[in-house]
């Protein structure tokens, strides 16, 4: 029976429903001040004492009476009695009655039970006065105040042993579904014919646990009985529940159900995408999430609704950064749906620019790998070309600012690359991003990278590469540098099932193909190939489906969901898959004149011309390395 | 015996020897992917699974072959056989033999053991490809990666159980110094009397732990055998030893010599200021610190030496955010020193203002309150007054932002406020820079601040604020709000010694007095007082001993460092105090009219009506709050 989500109400209300729904934690802790780091005040903290608590020597040296020393100069030393008119003071210790300043050890002689002083001391010299840093009474910290290290360097120096903190609140998460197998309990490989991997509530409870809940996981539930059970218990001694997923539409979706029957739904479906089909609940007065099952649609609606529940539940506001950038593409979407938006960023002359990742809810790895995320609100049709929008990071401005972005052409040396680059320069980082040759050489055209991997075989010249960077980029200086020649070809199956010998056979109707996207150098290969031996595409079974990798390529035809591909002999190595070879190719690195003689460019280029790198390229095969490293072209 | 500094050299040639002197971690951790959390990869990770390991039902719906698809349409209703043309699935379901699309849940109607639908599915419909997430052998994490919770999904996601990740390095803390408390260990009321309270162990120990150091505190060490036994047993378990404090010229100061008669002493002495006295050596080739005592030199010590320490034995970098700030003042500093300049950061029109905190070592507070910390380079003679510089961010750059600053004159009502305020917004925060009423009216007319604290008496009109507000301030709309009436007088004893009974006793030979800072409201008002009785300032006994709050001035004088100062009615009552009232004064709050409107405001005011402020202004004392909250005076 198809369930229908009860409404779909904007993601502001939905949040102020659930807000409205919660009291923020009464319960205090009374812990030991040191152990009170990222905890939250709930009183305002007064100083038990004065720091210093007395007057006291501010260096190492003599306490003495200032009056007694103004006799002494350079021609004429003074000597003081030691124990009577000077007495020997460390760092801290308190002054002697009847002192009131301190001279440093360096300036002394001893002679005897004497010092020797050659320059007079003056009122308070060198003391520190009582209360000069805290005074007894002062407010350290007020109420609801996240507590940092220094905080609590202060609260001690102040005298406060022990503090009153917000009770940290608790999530308890349930995953379910019967597709799900436990990594931790499944020998591994039995899961890839049985089931998805439940990584999510490893995830959401690291996600819980970073902004400051105790997490807790349930061992994964399939039926509906048992789930409503555990949310029952749950519900007596958790402030918080989360169940995933089972929020959906589908046959075995029992969360609205199971809250129902316990307590009250009070919202199922969001106009936000991803994160739709969001439930919210009551059972017990306890707030109770039915989120989605995929983990990028689970994240956000955890970032949408449970941080802010958290920060309502603690009365202290989570730190979140934000950096303004442009979006160097028009990013459409769809009105009346808030759209989130994974991207990486780049930073180039101070400005940050946004290029958005796969946005399917499914790509995981799309977040994992995302410097921020950006929110389309529902009320707009997306971005244009180079607005300027706010991004929430994911990760640090300075990291992102440490690392040397690539945009282009993805290749296996790329990896490569990256983890010599972290090895050597573990402050660095190695950022590509995949958007074909093309694509690439547009962003380095419009100067927003300095970098760009490239194999575009100009369909006239039959040469590599320079042509058509020369046509695109006419007016700003660059170089191309030799990074390797690849052999790209057919894959096919070990065994070859379909007896596939050349390109003409792509066209036999018993024959699926898979296809790069369009820009691709890969992709502009293969339809030159096609009209130089005079094949109709669309005799072509697949040729529309497109894949951005030559792995996922490779994938897909040892997978038989596809006989055959275009790839580079490298990816047939790893996948165990058979190759018959097309052409030779050269894959090559465009930088601006400019950037070439930055110290970032010469440490990539260093590594690029390093013994190392060759040989681990020859290692994954099917690579040529004569050249590389080679500058091939400067223009300009 | 005075001992002398081995030598001074500059802080990036001590680093330079830190780094020098130790290897990165060579021992891995094997922990479960979902506990490596913040943990350091040592080698590169590769998927093990593509996800989804299978291609499988993108959505709730049923399994079918696109090409059974063809005839339907919304007048030809098409009947699917289930279990034999179309297959029940969910989300993330494989997809059966012989499909190769998905109709979703919501497209189909239910007839007996068919499905009806009206229009035709296309190739891959709804379908999740083998690998579209991630492709088995991708390169998921470089080596030196910190690992953040997103990537402990992807790693989980792509069948990584577990991984190889670097020891987390320890770090061995001994406090030293026979004038040291331990607090939890002594009674409190026996602290005062006895000596200083040892926090800076427990908070080294926090601040190790937060950048990713397990920390170990050892007790108190007193006497130079005990310190060498320890240091010894230490240097055989520990990756880095800390001794605090002992490192620098005094009798007591035993570092040095403990790590020469066990290992080698490398430097001792570094130009920078705070943290000059910093020892560094090894024993047994592990590296041993003596670090200074006062803790805000303990802390830079750490930052500058002990965190680039952690990041080479990680081979990773710790994040640390910066911003570009302008000085609104100009701040001299010697040539020959690099110096760490504690300040707080106030946002105003989306540029940063540093005001310089207190600069003595010994001043923890400044530390803990600080925004951030700016480095004036040892070449420099100082930063110029507007100057551009970059500041290291202690809190967020949006804390700083949300936070409302008040620029001025201190009163005991800016903490009340900054109470009820983190009460009622937790998001936001009152953060007060104590400079005085003139500092503050002068950074007002600059445009620095919105707000500004003042009591200022002029001498003609004998009208408080207006006049003096009206002559510094002519050009930019403001008005003024009144927050309390409060009386200022002398401070004495409870018993009164001395026998003061008004101003003409100040300048007797056998009373001594403390005074405030040159431009606050006090001074302002005792100079003018002086000046109508005809006393001469050189007569009086402590005149030049400033101190910058009224709190300062009561400890004092109820410590009998001073016999009377100037201050308040309420500290008289906090610190249990005698009190001569001399004057009423008007304490106002300024504003611009801009700021007038600004949502933020409106809150501050609100607070300032409320009857809770009042009452808790009558609850301290010494306050009349007749006109609070009333707009005194709108100018422009």
């Amino acid at each position: 029976m198809a369930k229908r989500y009860l409404e779909t109400i904007k993601s502001e209300e939905a949040l102020r429903r659930v807000l409205d729904q919660v009291r923020p934690i009464q319960d205090e802790d009374y812990l030991p001040t040191h152990l009170c780091r990222d905890r939250v005040t709930t009183r305002p903290t007064f100083a038990k004492y004065s720091n210093p608590p007395f007057v006291c020597s501010a260096m190492d040296g003599y306490a003495t009476s200032f009056a007694k020393t103004l006799e002494a100069d350079l021609m004429n030393p003074l000597a003081l009695n030691l124990n009577s008119d000077a007495f020997a003071v460390n760092t801290g210790d308190p002054l002697p009655r009847g002192t009131d300043s301190v001279i440093m050890v360096e300036e002394v002689e001893r002679a005897e039970e004497k010092i020797v002083i050659r320059k007079p001391a003056y009122l308070w010299q060198h003391v520190r006065m009582i209360g000069e840093d805290i005074v007894e009474g002062d407010m350290l910290l007020p109420a609801n105040q996240k507590i940092r290290t220094l905080d609590m360097g202060m609260l001690l120096s102040a005298g406060i042993t022990h503090l009153h903190v917000r009770r940290k609140p608790t999530v308890f998460i349930i995953p379910t579904g019967k597709e799900l197998v436990d990594i931790y309990k499944e020998p591994a490989h039995e899961i890839a014919p049985k089931g998805l991997i439940d990584f999510n509530s490893y995830l959401l409870v690291n996600v819980a646990e970073e902004i400051g809940f105790s997490g807790y996981r349930s061992q994964i539930v399939i039926a509906k009985e048992e789930l409503a059970r555990i949310v029952d218990e749950a519900s007596h001694s958790y402030d918080v529940i989360i169940v995933n997923a089972g929020s959906s539409a589908g046959s075995e979706d029992f969360t609205e159900a199971v809250i129902g029957e316990l307590g009250t739904v009070i919202f199922h479906g969001v106009s936000m995408m991803p994160g739709k089909p969001t439930i919210f609940g009551a059972i017990r007065g306890k707030p109770v999430f039915g989120i989605p099952g995929y983990p990028v649609s689970a994240v956000t609606s955890f970032k949408k609704f449970i941080e802010p529940l958290y920060e309502h539940l603690m009365m202290a506001p989570l730190v979140r950064e934000h950096v303004s950038c442009i979006m160097p593409y028009k990013v459409p979407s769809r009105i009346g749906i808030e759209e989130i938006l994974r991207v990486n960023l780049m930073k180039k002359d101070r400005k940050f620019y946004a290029f958005p990742l796969p946005r399917g809810a499914s790509i995981f790895s799309s977040l994992a790998r995302a410097d921020g995320l950006i929110t389309i609100p529902e009320n707009i049709e997306g971005y244009e070309e180079d607005e300027e929008i706010t991004c929430e990071l994911l990760r640090s401005k300075e990291d992102i600012g440490n690392s040397t972005h690539i945009i282009g052409s993805h290749d296996l040396s790329l990896e490569i690359l990256r983890d010599m680059m972290k090895r050597k320069f573990p402050d660095r980082d190695l950022i590509s991003t995949h958007v074909g040759s093309l694509s690439g050489i547009m962003a380095f055209q419009k100067g927003i990278t300095d970098l760009c991997t490239t194999h575009v075989l100009d369909e006239y010249e039959k040469v590599y590469n320079i042509p058509v960077v020369k046509k695109y980029v006419p007016h700003r200086p660059w170089l191309l540098v030799h990074i390797a020649r690849r052999t790209q070809g057919l894959l096919v199956r070990r065994d070859n099932p379909k007896a596939i010998t050349g390109i003409s056979d792509i066209a036999r109707s018993d024959v699926t193909f898979v296809n790069r996207q369009v820009g691709s150098g890969t992709r502009i290969l293969f339809d030159l190939l096609l009209k130089e031996k005079g094949i109709d595409r669309d005799s072509i079974r697949g040729y529309d489906r497109e894949e951005s990798s030559h792995t996922a390529v490779a994938v897909l035809v040892r997978e038989a969901v596809a006989d055959t591909g275009i790839a580079i002999n490298a990816v047939a190595r790893i996948f165990s898959l058979g190759f018959i070879p097309l052409a030779e190719e050269d894959y090559d690195l465009l930088v601006t004149k400019e950037f070439a003689e930055n110290e970032r460019f010469k440490c990539l280029l260093d590594l690029i011309r390093s013994e190392e790198f060759k040989e681990r390229l020859r290692e994954v095969g099917g690579y040529n390395t004569d050249g590389t490293g080679k500058i091939k072209y400067v223009n300009g």
